[in-house]
């Protein structure tokens, strides 16, 4: 009767993919959808919708469960010992050195609000340069004023 | 005798540009430097050149004791208050639902390593869209494949 | 050439209402704004536009300083130890006790995404109840559904 | 021998109730209670009376130890990990930045006390307006007044 | 300009009190209150009446300021630091040791709820034993049901 | 080969009690032993005597790993989480609030030293009010004094 | 009006101790006290009884500030970052490595119970061994069994 | 194909040795070792020698599993909720009150150094007094002075 | 269909190793890696290359999915507890003491930047002294500046 | 009547040393000491015997109280937030990655103990590599064993 978690089903159809050998790229074009996108979605960060579980699910061959936690809606959580991997970690650490940067530049581009992380996607790809090749990573979030809004017919 | 910390000092340079009425954009122009570095230099988080340092001097009318800490070499650190601020938190926000996703995308692409914190750049612009306007972030930095080597004559 | 803190200075403001008489209530309606915000700005949770600000340095007779930092574009965060107070720590618990179902019934009302706490106004009134009057509380937030956009010319 | 846990058993409830097509308001519906406490007590915040936990039984075709887990005592406690999901978060940030607003208006308005999280009640709609739907939610909490009061007999 | 804090007064108007020679116990008779209540709101847990607040000034030759601080509204909280003093520390292994036993007993005699820690009142008094005397603490809060009411007129 | 833990027969055992219908107080009743004392040695906070042990095996038909595990000495831990529960929560923020109060009259009154948290019985029990029941809550423990003794023929 | 904390009143004393040339072990003989009491007392972990703060008034010639700070009841707590010194980090290891053998064997020789951190002496001496001379660590405190005692009258 | 880890190993033989009646003194007397490094060692706290697990094979019977565990070296750490326990807890408490007077002693005695936890005896006696018996405690650890030392052919 | 985790598998290889009588060393020496490489890569902190993971599983006659688990992409985490073991909390504790030094001898030297983690290589070797071997571990990381790069065709 | 704390004097030696143009390592060599050492005592983390103090107050001019605190036993412990600073946490993230793999090698080469972090030297300097140069960092620590040894005439 027990239902298998959102991270586990991740790391099974992962497996399945590698096994496959398909590329998150290649899944992602399969699917019609942004890879970052697909690849979180695969790893439990989004519920996916019906029509890409029933993609994943051709294509990797996936039983039922695994479908059905595709789709199951989330916690979008982590655990906090994986902010400490190598590769995840020089993001937070970028937040540490220029958050504040960021932060007040944001403030006088755009006044008083935040970007979005809800209205947002994300690109990741390679980018060239003559001392090795560069990770170029790009977040294009809405900028959400603080806005003092009530609904119509409250206070 | 006493030294005034980076962070008190960033503060005070930054009403004192606000006083004049300078933009941080004008300010890194008149200094010739990326936004992003300049502001991030005068909040603290990293050693003015001297040459930056006697630009700002002037711009600003900076004391002395301002101008050392502006050059002195910083401990990079945050108050970690200072990471729940709702601007900042949700980049913080965007590395818990999508870190996992990076990586697994940093590795397939790359292989095994890291994208760079420190050889790393960062440009924040306005983005136009119909639903609204955006923030649009790009982070570029070095991908550094794992590498066990050692200096010459070494084990 | 110190600059007060807005949290240190929401104190002396508020100290300043106190000795003049002025509720909370009365001061937000000298200023004509809705009275969770004007209290909060005071206390430093938002920067206050120029006008509120002259508006209550006539009220208070503030000193240049507390204006200054009315004004501020503030850090939106909190002593840890405060949310521990028995007044706020029962916001806490509500949140520890309903949060999942909250989280349910809104993705089931809207789908997935969050209620906006930047889109976001608040009211506090007094209800009546034959056991005792009561506090009502209502959070009135847009809803922003994940959605995984870009600025035009962007991938 | 082994009980089945409060909160498993709420996802393992939750799960049948997906499967048989039921909203959660519609379940609230048929068991004649607010839909916000129904959710609470299925997901394992509160014990449910028996005459409910038999109305969901029929409903939703649970087995004993189900009923069981839903009519037992519970901890209202929370995995600390599921305060980080983004739409729970809102929540925390919304007492970050007025948590000490509404304190002082709180006690501005009835006193010093606390709104009770033990005598209240929530609900949870949408609100319209041009710019988009709304969350709006009301929490209705008895105002508890700091009292040194004593059973008769003693002290 | 600046306000003293009322954990600071409180050890000021203690010292004061040392050199008095009073005793905790004559300066709450002589302002005919409860010993641990007058105790607690002079070190900063509970705004002094402004009655009592004018008895301790006369008693104790407080000035203003600490006057003042008596009177203000506080923050409930305390330095997480002092918790692990061994006088207190052995409240909270109480906690540690009984908590769930006595949250099983308020359960079976008063149902689901809570005993309240704002309508409440604590004593503390010697009690005999041929062992050696005992502190003897009583804690004597209203219980409070679970309840889901709403204000006349809501939802 | 495996034991089963302290708490997890604890809750087994609790769950037999339910299923027998006998209450904490009857089954304390039953053995001839205090209410809270014998509610916590069940949750698995003190080691069960042998022939309190048989008594409960007796009445609740256990069986020999519940009983083991009653005899066995515990650690006297708890899951932190467990203390936010609101029913134990209450007493937490008692001490938060109180803390520093009862130190200082546990010192005036005793003087220097601890209330025992080991030499010490708890009572719990309802009290009458007009304004409804409370909860009754006495703690009687042995007065520690400060004392560097050593052993005989120790320096 | 302001008091000197006991820690900081501590590191004059020892300051002026250093500069009077006086080692510990003499002062606690001037003092007849056990030295490892004195020090403590003097670094603010114990009430100084009047006489013996008098003494060490004339023995370093201290201001009353510091007497009344010396006499002070204190706050038995530490700043954690001490607790990672290397000479005190050690004994928290022994904790870490032997703290559940110890356990067990005071349980196996003494039955259930503690042994005690308030009547208790600690004597630090010099051992003597081929491989290089040892610190020898005595702690001696009572033994006290978990007793479920009340005061007479009650319960 | 799976290990039993050192700790559950631990209570397993721990379990056996009261099964069979044997004290950890009586098991430390046929083993030859002082009775804290063996509890310790079972316990998990340290590699057993081959010798050691063989004696205590055939004294508990036990299976390969458990005597491999017994050899196997371990992480000497600890789950952080056990340092709570009471019993445990005092020692930590300890050296929250003594740890800066014992570091001070230490320097004055020895120098600039710690005391070995490495190279270190633990004894653990009972102590008699007028006022009851008493645990004595005594920690026998080589002082290592801070010494700048390279080996041969090194800087 | 589960995955076995890279940690349970390096355990259950290391177990084996032993079990076959090899060294780490004659493992290394057999794959032809640096030791220190190899026993990380075992215990999880590395993926192996597949021919590796071949050597591997011939010298140790490794089951599948054993050998799948020495190739998979780790998350380079550690559980935290391990961190407090006393042979690895010795580096923690010269972080502590030496890192300010470290960090202002690598500014000093090389400007401003960092010893790379990521190129690195480790080598751990026995040294002799007369008073005792010793430990000589040599961490020889490539140093990278501060560079504000950017890939070919961004700003 | 106040002191300087050990890392306050630090950052004004530091200062001082900068004035005056001197680097780390002229500093060292003029006080013939190696740098590592010498730069970790003027930040605070050890006592610089007298004969050091006076060479540094010659060279930098320093005033009596810089030299008292130089000389002045340190408690060795780091503000935890400069260990997140990104030179400085690249150390830990070597602790993280290959912790486990260097105790497997300490235990393999040396048997069941530790590198001692107090009898132990470090050195630091550049490595040269077609790539880039090295920071090749050496750290040799004494070996010590576990041993179970007590003082004569200790038990």
């Amino acid at each position: 009767m027990d239902l298998i978690g959102k991270r586990d089903a991740g790391e099974l159809i992962d497996a399945r993919r590698r096994a496959k050998g398909m590329s998150w790229t290649e899944l992602a074009e399969a699917a019609g959808l942004p890879v970052v996108w697909l690849t979180s979605a695969v790893l439990g960060a989004h519920p996916a919708p019906a029509a890409v579980a029933a993609t994943l699910r051709e294509l990797l061959d996936l039983d039922e469960p695994l479908v059905e936690a595709l789709i199951r809606q989330p916690y979008r959580t982590i655990d906090p010992e994986l902010l400490a991997d190598p590769t995840i970690y020089r993001f937070q650490e970028l937040i540490q050195v220029y958050g504040p940067a960021l932060k007040a530049l944001i403030h006088e581009e755009f006044g008083d609000g935040i970007m979005s992380a809800i209205n947002c996607s994300i690109d990741l790809r390679r980018g060239a340069h003559p001392g090795g090749d560069r990770v170029v990573l790009t977040i294009d979030g809405k900028f959400l004023p603080y806005d003092w809004a009530a609904s119509e017919g409250e206070g």
